[in-house]
């Protein structure tokens, strides 16, 4: 891979969480899918809200998020993503700069607010979402700043952002420049529900632009809508060039050509929020993958770095993840 | 005491906090007196948020931390507090009543955003704070529900708002009426920093207004400009109906008339973050005071609410306060 100034370019909502602590009932009174994420618009947003417990304000996005885990193992990122100039977008903009990820999309000075996702932890450690996209769904081709495309080994993509029409489009434009430049390009499913509402077009991505999958197990079944995981893994292969598929407790398999690595999952100290877990997997693996580390290893990257991110409440990683490495591959 | 359907009533600064962890170094190289808050400008708030590491954002405040715990324990609540209509104002809003406690003092629509408190939280689990008062310091006479406060069994003021002319004034008409009304005043003296700016009136303020006392080790030295807990002790007895003075982890003591108590600290099962130690014990004495616990359960209520916030990072609990009652007060 040739030289480049970044290792990791994310393009992704931009997205202020809302956590707090909540109950199966409230789910079912509010209708949201356990584990999955909901869209909703302003009206649900403010009507969920109301009901909803005190809350902790953090800045979230999945690929934002891997983004902070990127710059908290040592790697150079950069992201792209759309926030309005407000004062939770101002709060989303500190905090990834902070941890060292160049941002420098501008933000909408109209338009809807900063987007927000209001998370609800259960007991049981899980977290339903429900996000309000606001300002993120304006990210467009526009936006794309072409040299740090360029400059990145891997662009990275959020499947999310595919529920925003204008930002498909710089997907693909995205994609094209990346791979023009010699350089690669990833993309997370991101949720099952998401996967449901693109099918198609996740597979046409997945064709024709996407050299490095990630998914889960409810992900990737529901993209080749197969029962089980084994089957889905058939499919994957040859679909594209890496795919790493997380199982949770059960570890994560890589697959890239021939080869197929069974990598196991890091048992961690206690598990508080499975938030960011596998935003976190994929900081691991890109990571490794743009450092050099051999698959495999790119995935004990990912299972410490998940790890260490389901240990705590909030999706961004509270120790410096580098301290991992060692231990993650000396397997 | 009469029949009232608001156990406490708070008045204080309506802020947003924002969390950092950070060290020693940044604290000195920022000038910030480690463990004390500092006021700050808007230009200041700005640079310091700048330097700042990522953050998690929580509603704050000193008493309104206190109305949260009182909610927490069962009590019934209400906050008079400024905030201006704006993002971090609605989070504010929704935080506090979201945990029952009533607020309903109307947004400033123009003039200063709300309130932010930037803490920085070293490896020793001590918090320094920068606080930029913000929308806070409009707060003035006229913001006064005096229905609230005759409902009211004891009305509770923040010495922060000290720093702000037009609350003084807020203060001093919500004492009368409260007294007027057959109710208790209490006050924290909030900061020792705090205290040193205005000594003579918090005096002044303490002999003519105040029943209830609250203050640490270093305010109540500083009050009185002695050298030592003993000494200041010896001041503060005769100067007001009750006072209940915190040592952290040598404990408190309770002081009234000729009865003097001595209240042990709950050893927390973790020291994560000393923010809100003292908001909480006077969220339990103040609860314990409006049920009719003895003077030194109220004492032990406190010590057991301070216990739980100090053993997770944020200044608001994040289990049923309520529960720990019984243990406290089983001595």
């Amino acid at each position: 891979m040739a030289e480049r100034t970044i290792d990791v370019l994310g393009i992704g909502n931009a997205i202020v969480d809302v956590i707090s602590r909540s109950d199966d009932a409230f789910l079912q009174q509010h209708d949201l899918p356990k584990g999955g994420m909901t869209l909703i618009d302003a009206d649900r947003a403010h009507q969920l809200y109301e009901a909803m417990g005190p809350g902790t304000e953090s800045s979230g996005g999945s690929v934002a998020n891997s983004m902070a885990g990127i710059a908290s193992l040592g790697g150079r990122g950069a992201f792209i993503g759309k926030v309005r100039n407000d004062q939770l977008g101002g709060i989303f903009r500190h905090d990834i700069r902070a941890v060292g990820t160049r941002f420098e999309t501008p933000s909408a000075t109209e338009g809807k607010p900063t987007a927000r996702c209001l998370v609800f932890v259960t007991p049981d450690a899980q977290r339903t979402m429900a996000t309000f996209l606001g300002a993120s769904t304006e990210l467009g081709p526009e936006d794309l700043d072409f040299d740090l495309i360029k400059q990145a080994k891997v662009t990275y993509l959020e499947g999310y952002l595919w529920d925003a029409p204008e930002a498909k489009e710089a997907f693909v434009q995205a994609a094209k420049a990346a791979h023009d430049a010699g350089n690669r390009v990833a993309l997370s499913l991101s949720d099952g529900f998401c996967v449901d509402r693109h099918r198609e077009s996740f597979r046409d991505l997945l064709e024709g632009h996407v050299d490095i999958l990630f998914a889960n197990e409810d992900e990737i079944t529901k993209l080749y809508e197969v029962d089980d995981f084994d089957t889905a893994l058939q499919h994957v292969r040859g679909h594209c060039e890496i795919a790493a598929l997380t199982r949770s407790a059960k570890g994560s398999m890589v697959l890239s050509g021939d080869e197929v690595h069974v990598v196991d999952a890091v048992p961690p100290k206690q598990v508080e929020d499975t938030t960011g877990a596998g935003d976190l997997y994929a900081a691991g693996f890109l990571f490794g993958f743009t450092q050099g580390y051999s698959l495999p290893d790119c995935g004990r990257i990912g299972a410490a770095c998940a790890s260490e991110v389901i240990s705590h409440v909030g999706a961004r990683p509270e120790i410096p993840l580098k301290t991992l490495i060692p231990e993650a591959v000396k397997a």
